[in-house]
């Protein structure tokens, strides 16, 4: 009898290949280790429950471990898999009951990325949180509750919360004013969800505007909007240190001296792929430190596959490996990996890099190549334009600004990428951008796109049309 | 000296060709004859209009005709091109001073459809109206507003309006019951349009569903959502005529003998070409009754071209000829054949018939091909499938629920057509497909995009993506 599928990571990417395998392949045996207590669960929409629109911890949870199981997936949570040996195909697991090697026929590494903490010291301190992971989205509510109002029962979750921390954070009184290091989009929408507590935000960023990737136009769009919303800029600042006071943070002191105090901090100074497990195989990592993967995520040692965060994707531009850590491309290559194993050989797809995320009212889409230094970097003849046009007919309530960055290639006429923001259904404009760039059209075709138009949803030339036109424009010029 | 460019129709199609004409070619005279008092306005937001929330008439002007001049265009309003002579190269105009004739060097025919009333007899009756124009949208309003709170120049756009037919019908007692006469789009808008006076609203549609072009599963959304508010739908009830009490109409009979009291009805049954002006000339008409051309705009006739709601498209699925009379192509025909006689010779662009209608809070978009047995006229052997996903993640506030057919051809997995309904932010999304449709995307294609996800915004995977999957495997199947 063949070993089974051994699945190391139970979220995303790891249960999506288990589940397409399970459903396809009822006959193989599929085994998920997962080291935490949580399995399936919204990475994105920890900001909400830390706002508290979303009520409860649990409310983020996909699948719950008994829904799993009713897949025919053997899930083993709280084991966690710290070695691979890929000469005798097995891994060594952890668990409650102590370790154990466990052969396989096919691997599939899924370990997920790690919030980085690590450039700004103190990020051990009480009240110093990273957002990655539930654990982390709980004690920060709890950080914010009134000692008063704080039940652990109310944050949701109780059979996985680690409820040790959170009672620790839910007796002390909250904080007056927060500091977020890190304006990337974890930091922007966390801003976004502090501010909902009634403290004074502040979000450091290390160079000149939030949300780098998303270009330009974005970071100032977006830098405008939150400091109409009261969230305090630090920009061009770098946080060298948290400062502790009796192991709770109490301030912090940037590179060039400036200090604030502040009784709660959230470091969101980026990800790094969990690959430590692979460290002693043969399994060849990429330029990004992550795993590098063929068109069908198989690593470069046959049988192991790699998806979600811990894995490069191909990027739809450049055809190169790329490593942009994301939900979707997550759940898509966990899929594609587990009809692969099932007999059926798919490709995980390639990346556009698509991102979207709201700041307060503002939404903010990217999709390809925005920087033009990248895209040179890349081989390309950039040219920008940016555009701000309505989102609906002028006339039609609601209509609002909206602005569009579409980059081409000078010499194709290519679309490489572009960006979005406004109040206004902007961020799902992007999709259309995202479709182009997997098409590969060129500026002149994105032009000439058949898009919707009625007066409550669009003006007759929808705003990437608009941009399209101007570009396609200074290409000819 | 060569001849002047001559535009009939001062619209979307013809003010796009001459502006675009005279800023690429200043020295090329370019003349506009509009029969009509009104240029360059928005048919689409009429029904906002009449709804009142558009509250001017002028507030639907794209262009003033003074702004037109500005563009070095010679305006000529109140003109009527009423033949034309491609042999001689001229066109025979009646104005407000006689007919007179005028050569042209390159012809520009953008005369644009006309509401259908032939039907509906009785559709000349007080009080019965088609939808085309801003002199129907006045008198509607009027007809709507009660006497005592009428006044002509609440209307907007007293330069242009026609004064008597609006204050004639601003002097009745508005209808307590009111009929619409077709469940296209502009019957669905209107229907959302008169609610919002205070009226019991009847809507008759021949076929079983609403919304034709939007295939079943939209249709059947905008019935049950016309219902819920209060809208009384007629289902398979082919209106045959209005019935009218001293020369205003007073009711309607159909076809199996049902009979209503109305004191408004409005028939919108379609909508013909306006090509009567080249009736004794060689300029060949396509088989859908508009006329022909070529992928530059051009008739059959050289240096006679024709644009927007009067000519054809080329089809993006089926690569043959359309007619597919709406707003965005009118615009981009038009402005490509402006470019064309400036020198750049640029094409039309093909259509994907992408269209998006509110009906109340239901949106709706449809482009391609959804209809199964067009899509086997076409040569296809199409597959459909329908999904019903969320908009938002399930835990973000204000998911909703979103419906989505697909349709693709079984042999080659090319995605032909698809429609979407919801509430939330529904309509716009059928962008992603209409730029996978013009760029010729497989279902499997449109199944790994790299669409965008965020909570607020969307699921993991988007509604379109949710289709795809299930389309994907019923052609795998």
């Amino acid at each position: 009898m063949t070993d089974p599928v051994v699945v190391v990571g139970g979220d995303a990417a790891g249960l999506s290949a288990a589940s397409k395998l399970a459903r396809e392949d009822p006959d193989r045996a599929v085994i998920v280790f997962e080291r935490g207590a949580w399995v399936s669960y919204a990475h994105c929409g920890i900001p909400y429950y830390v706002k508290g629109e979303v009520d409860r911890l649990d409310d983020l949870l996909s699948l719950t471990p008994d829904e799993v199981d009713d897949r025919g997936i053997d899930l083993r949570r709280n084991h966690e898999v710290v070695a691979v040996d890929t000469d005798a195909g097995s891994v060594r697991v952890e668990g409650p009951d102590g370790a154990f090697d466990r052969p396989y026929g096919d691997l599939v590494v899924a370990t997920g990325a790690r919030a980085r903490s690590d450039p700004v010291s103190g990020s051990d301190l009480d009240g110093a949180f990273t957002v990655h992971g539930l654990d982390s989205a709980a004690t920060i509510r709890a950080a914010l509750t009134p000692p008063a109002a704080f039940a652990v029962e109310d944050l949701g979750g109780e059979d996985f919360v680690d409820r040790e921390a959170a009672e620790h954070y839910g007796a002390m009184d909250p904080p007056e004013t927060a500091a977020i290091v890190g304006g990337g989009y974890v930091g922007v929408e966390m801003a976004e969800a502090l501010s909902a507590w009634d403290l004074d935000v502040h979000l450091f960023q290390r160079s000149s505007l939030p949300l780098a990737p998303f270009g330009d136009a974005v970071g100032e769009a977006v830098a405008d909007h939150l400091a109409d919303r009261d969230v305090t800029l630090h920009l061009g600042e770098s946080v060298r240190r948290l400062l502790g006071d009796g192991g709770r943070v109490s301030g912090l002191v940037c590179d060039d001296g400036t200090t604030l105090d502040v009784g709660l901090a959230v470091v969101g100074v980026g990800v790094a792929p969990n690959v430590e497990v692979l460290a002693d195989t043969p399994v060849e990592l990429g330029d990004s430190g992550a795993v590098a993967v063929d068109e069908y995520g198989e690593t470069s040692v046959p049988g192991v596959y790699a998806a979600g965060d811990c894995a490069e994707d191909r990027h739809v531009v450049t055809g190169a490996p790329a490593w942009v850590p994301l939900g979707l491309t997550a759940n898509r290559a966990g899929r594609a990996i587990g009809a692969t194993l099932a007999g059926t050989p798919t490709e995980v797809g390639r990346i556009a890099g698509t991102a979207v995320v709201k700041a307060f009212d503002q939404e903010c889409g990217r999709a390809g190549i925005v920087d033009p230094e990248r895209a040179r970097r890349e081989g390309f003849d950039p040219v920008a334009e940016t555009v701000t046009a309505g989102s609906r007919s002028g006339y039609y309530p609601g209509n609002a600004e909206t602005t569009v960055t579409l980059v081409a290639d000078r010499d194709s006429g290519r679309l490489l990428g572009g960006s979005i923001v406004g109040t206004d259904r902007a961020a799902i404009r992007i999709d259309t951008v995202a479709t182009a760039l997997e098409a590969g059209l060129t500026v002149g075709e994105v032009e000439r796109l058949d898009l919707a138009y009625a007066p409550p949803f669009s003006p007759v030339w929808d705003p990437v049309l608009v941009a399209a036109k101007v570009l396609g424009g200074s290409l000819d010029g």
